[in-house]
């Protein structure tokens, strides 16, 4: 087995588990799945949710209610964890919003970060990879993802760059210029180095104006998000009219940035990407 | 104003907000309500919700999903903490299952215990005068109560002892038989004596004996809870029969105690409740 298992909880019907591996891009890594009743019958799509800073996959599996969603659609959840652990750099656990907990969905170039912060190969390849081989899934054509804040922006790059690997992205208040944001150049620079020319492959807000989603993208913003200046919502609906990207963006008003704003609309982002992954 | 706001979130498309009083009964407190939508049309009922062992007013805000489901009937939910905090007590904070966060719903009467473990008088009393004074409530009239475990215990003890109070009770792998079994032996020898008398009025199995509630009492039990034998689920169901208390108890096949079976069953419990309390 590529994984081993910590725990397991029956849920809506369904298996919540969560689990350990090795991983080649990151190191010892944790993720959890959900298992939604119609495994029973056969292979599931999978959605993949990528969590904002601090979290751990544990965030978004115990406070969303998506597994709820899960188990009426028929749905597969996987909620990698936010960064490597426990690596040892300098600096690695003095910041909320860069090192443990904030790897930001980025393959890391400057040492030592580059020997393990490789969030982007890990969620985009390697994990899938392993979910494929080790859960009853529809393989790499029935995949989506979404994602809170820094895994927002981690779900649209993810998206953006590989428009046929996602059959649908989504995004709860997510940042999307981080190139132009305090969040996004402190983690970027640290951990992409002061050449602002690889920032690029990590900004969704640049990488719209070069590669569209065939589908509609969905995002939901909180109007009263603590963070708005971080997130830029208009910016990126800016860069998607003058791209062509198809996108349905969501101000919802009295929200802020915490998983009470996530709970109220999970439902809403599974839903979108059964719509797409569903198509039986 | 009776308390102090300590925050507040949106959250399906109502307020979910945390609080801080000076009880007369337990000391500083703190709790969390969730108001619905419809409070702009009117008041409300409400339904309290009595958390488990080491819990504090988070948990069930936080995992439970319950907003979802009281955004669409129009119910308010208001969860209080599971103990006084900061007592000071010999031993208040040295085990997991009696002092801080193990209050078990009783009136202490045991010196210091009695000078501010006073729970049920809270939980009955004082919490809910504050409720209606304060929150666009229906009033005393329209109320219900539920709970986890420990908090279990305490809703059915609650509607037991004052069934024209709460118009239904219910709860999810309650402790039926504290008397009975180690974790409320520890407890009410530590809060009550050992004068067994004492503590039968906090056992929901020889409380039933007594005095029934007019209204069905719900139950759903996980099949696979690491903690069946402290909580007794077959002892109340006989308890019931023999009493002629209406109960409807549920054995849910591979659930164990966590709050992926709390979370599984909530829309279960406020439907229930909801059926009594929204009769236009």
């Amino acid at each position: 087995m590529d994984y081993q298992p910590l725990k397991a909880h029956r849920s809506f019907g369904g298996i919540q588990g969560f689990y350990r591996h090795e991983s080649d891009s990151c190191g010892p890594m944790e993720f959890s799945v959900y298992q939604p009743p119609q495994i029973a019958d056969g292979p599931c799509p999978v959605v993949y949710f990528l969590s904002g800073l601090t979290c751990t996959p544990e965030n978004f599996t115990a406070k969303s209610g998506g597994q709820r969603i899960a188990a009426e659609l028929g749905l597969i959840i996987v909620c990698p964890d936010t960064s490597p652990r426990g690596a040892g750099y300098p600096g690695e656990e003095d910041h909320w919003d860069v090192g443990t907990g904030a790897g930001f969905y980025v393959d890391a170039t400057t040492e030592p970060w580059r020997q393990r912060y490789n969030m982007y190969t890990y969620v985009t390849e390697e994990l899938p990879d392993l979910i494929d081989r080790n859960f009853p899934t529809q393989g790499p054509d029935a995949r989506s993802i979404f994602g809170h804040s820094m895994g927002g922006h981690g779900a649209l790059v993810a998206g953006l760059r590989a428009p046929r690997a996602w059959c649908s992205i989504s995004a709860l208040a997510p940042i999307t210029a981080p190139t132009e944001v305090p969040w996004g150049q402190k983690a970027f620079t640290l951990y992409l180095g002061r050449d602002t020319d690889s920032w690029r492959a990590y900004d969704a807000c640049q990488l719209v104006a070069a590669s569209v989603h065939p589908n509609t993208i969905l995002i939901d913003q909180g109007g009263d998000d603590q963070f708005l200046n971080q997130l830029c919502p208009e910016r990126f609906k800016s860069a998607c009219e003058q791209a062509g990207q198809s996108l349905e963006l969501h101000i919802r008003p009295g929200y802020d940035h915490s998983y009470y704003f996530v709970s109220s609309f999970t439902e809403n982002h599974l839903r979108h990407h059964g719509r797409y992954l569903l198509k039986g």
